[in-house]
């Protein structure tokens, strides 16, 4: 069978991990896939309540995440992390675990993230309110070889999301298909 | 499709939960099924690692193996519990969240868990070099209406596996089978 594998979107808060997220699993349910969403603030709440934002507390939520991911996607679920998981080394650690793991750098100017502030996080991270923040506070950094980048800034998150299924067509992940929902758009 | 469930083994360390998980899980895969065996010590590195025995951190650990179960059941996948989850509040909260849920109760008098020790606990407890160790030190609510009840003591492991197989079938969750492979032991 082998018909999981995960789809691991990092990226600055703000940057469109969610909505792509929502995206993807909408493409892919209405191709009859199993698909589970692993958003960041879900996840917090059932798996890693209690943790910070030390660099300790988020490598152990990303590691979490990334275990949740491997055992969904060996039982034939498509699993999509929207954590932003911001360090390379774990990242890769969940990579190495997973196997069948597509990276997706989901790319967007930190001066965009901020003035979008979809959840007014970062002006509260900017008068140091919230402290540890990524991309103000505390590092981001961004994959070296991601098996995609799709830059939200310069195009719809829709194009994005396309962009994703037609990677995963193209490298075997998914059946072609003409009638996506995402390129109908 | 409706075909993922949540097997929830729940009884004393040294009962049977690991070995009835491993055969339960070998039959359920020889019938095509996917399946997901969620072990004590497993989960407690992957996803509860810091976390002790106090009741409160307990809890937490059962909740997360609970959460797990639910994402695996609602994605077509027989998940399978195996962790001593004493206290009975919080398996009937997991309950309610995970719907399709079998509690087993893999019963097992104290004096014969014991007697068995198999991983050599119950001489550390004894002795209070283990604090906090269900059944001696710590309490085990046994389950007041689970699915299905195993007595270990009083048949071999494989034969309480095959009841809970005989349970699963008879109640919808699995397709009646001539050629199981517990049943001609």
């Amino acid at each position: 069978m082998a018909e999981g594998f995960t789809i691991w979107l990092t990226g600055l808060s703000g940057a469109g991990k969610s909505t792509i997220a929502a995206l993807l699993e909408r493409e892919l349910r209405e191709r009859g896939r199993r698909v589970e969403v692993l958003d960041g603030d879900v996840v917090r709440t059932h798996l890693s309540k209690g943790l910070g934002f030390s660099r300790e507390d988020r490598d152990t939520n990303i590691l979490r995440i990334g275990w949740v991911c491997e055992v969904l996607s060996r039982n034939d679920v498509i699993a999509i992390s929207a954590a932003i998981s911001p360090y390379r080394e774990t990242r890769d650690q969940v990579r190495a675990r997973v196997g069948r793991f597509v990276e997706v750098y989901v790319n967007c100017s930190l001066d965009t993230c901020i003035d979008r502030d979809v959840k007014g996080l970062y002006k509260r991270a900017l008068t140091g309110e919230l402290p540890s923040f990524t991309g103000v506070s505390d590092p981001y950094e961004p994959p070296l070889a991601p098996e995609i980048e799709v830059r939200t800034e310069l195009e719809p998150v829709e194009a994005s999301a396309a962009r994703i299924v037609a990677y995963l067509e193209a490298n075997g992940f998914l059946q072609a298909r003409e009638d996506t929902i995402l390129a109908t758009r």
